[in-house]
């Protein structure tokens, strides 16, 4: 059994330092075999244009968020994955880093843009990416990739135990939506979403709203964090529940799957 | 708006005449554009062997159960989807009738089969069928076909507004994952579920879970059925809020999907 930490933070807009720092007391003295922190937590979400995202972006791996996540993935030997903005010449892309053992491994940019986003980042090119250590196979999503089954079925069949999923979620539908994606793919999710308000006129306020979960292959959702609050979120993977796709019934969920019949 | 109902019926084990009458008295005086009812509904589920099945298989579209839902579509100048069990020469089917406005129109044959429906059915070719009446696209999926998202994605790729959901669910993941399906397809959904247990030894008894329910495009569950009794579920559809893939966000669910980035 591997342990693993999901962060629900509350982001302060544009306050790098502060949001690290806050961060990492919330994790506390924490050492979990997988970290998941929320999408661009370190910076906030909601920026008024190219320009200003750019201001706070990092190239990969040479910033404060990656060596953050970074370090945090070192002390328990494990896996840290959160949301940053990255730059790479003149492309921003909305990412998320993967650290392994204290040491960056790859980045992940996100493919499904949602609202503004597609005002502010360039969109991911995929590959949605599998990251294996210590015998745990950690595939990652961003937010609104989880509306599209193709993203993490596409992990699932790449072999991936957990989605490791940063979210800055507005509704609700996308953490109940975890149980779905972890029943059919036969995987763990751990969704890690902010809470707090950010409005940046002319835009509509927007209200984020926390409930990051862990949920398991059986769809039982072991940790739920609250819809206003900070919250550390913990539990126990055993990444051969997550290899095992046999259902009670003697079925074999990926077995069973007839892609002759399916139109995609 | 078209009117739909789903039957939630308590079939008695190879009473398919007793169990056509009851269905006939569930629906009452109702003539909806769309009517749904569960798996099997007229036959019951447990199946000992082929031959039991056999034994009481139609081929399509001359059987009693066929001519049950053509009459009941004819009522409302609707479509009337039913399963039944299905025989072709020497081939079994865990089948859906459709039939609209009077007459039968097609059959869909269980792609996913469950547990020991692998040792009496012949598993279905596909494709998965998309229905067009009254300016309603229904397709249709029976049961353990929720599992696969690959499933309803086919058939709201291919234009269904709705899909109608013939089931003997047996567990309560079902009902609820049909909420992720109508969100992440943009899609009505209309699950069909039966009530009432068969226990047909040596194998463990079947509880069969109820809980039917009409789930809108924007995901709101707008009909549940009850867990252990008989209901009629109403509920009105507009095709134009499923042929609109736009969220709030200024979203397109459908035009987002990048394919290109989806190995499955």
């Amino acid at each position: 059994m591997l342990s693993a930490v999901v962060l629900q933070t509350h982001p302060r807009f544009r306050d790098v330092a502060g949001n690290l720092a806050a961060a990492t007391a919330l994790l506390g003295d924490r050492a979990p075999a997988l970290l998941v922190a929320p999408e661009l937590f370190s910076t906030g979400y909601a920026f008024r244009d190219r320009a200003e995202a750019l201001a706070l972006a990092e190239p990969f791996p040479d910033g404060p968020t990656v060596r953050w996540l970074c370090a945090a993935s070192a002390r328990g030997d494990g896996v840290a994955v959160g949301g940053f903005v990255e730059r790479e010449g003149t492309r921003l892309w909305n990412a998320a880093a993967v650290c392994v053992a204290g040491r960056p491994r790859l980045v992940y940019r996100k493919v499904h843009l949602f609202g503004f986003e597609r005002e502010v980042f360039d969109a991911g090119p995929g590959p949605f990416p599998v990251v294996e250590h210590r015998g745990l196979r950690v595939g990652v999503m961003i937010c609104y990739d989880w509306r599209f089954p193709e993203a993490a079925r596409t992990l699932a069949l790449a072999g991936a135990d957990v989605l490791a999923h940063p979210s800055n979620l507005v509704m609700p539908h996308g953490q109940a939506a975890m149980v779905t994606r972890c029943l059919e793919n036969g995987v763990y999710a751990l969704t890690a979403n902010r809470v707090g308000t950010e409005h940046r006129p002319p835009r509509a306020p927007l209200r984020f709203t926390g409930g990051s979960v862990i949920v398991t292959p059986r769809g039982e959702t072991v940790a739920r964090g609250p819809e206003e609050a900070e919250a550390v979120l913990e539990a126990s993977l055993d990444p051969a529940l997550a290899r095992d796709k046999r259902l009670a019934s003697g079925n074999d969920a990926f077995a069973d799957r007839r892609p002759d019949t399916y139109r995609l």
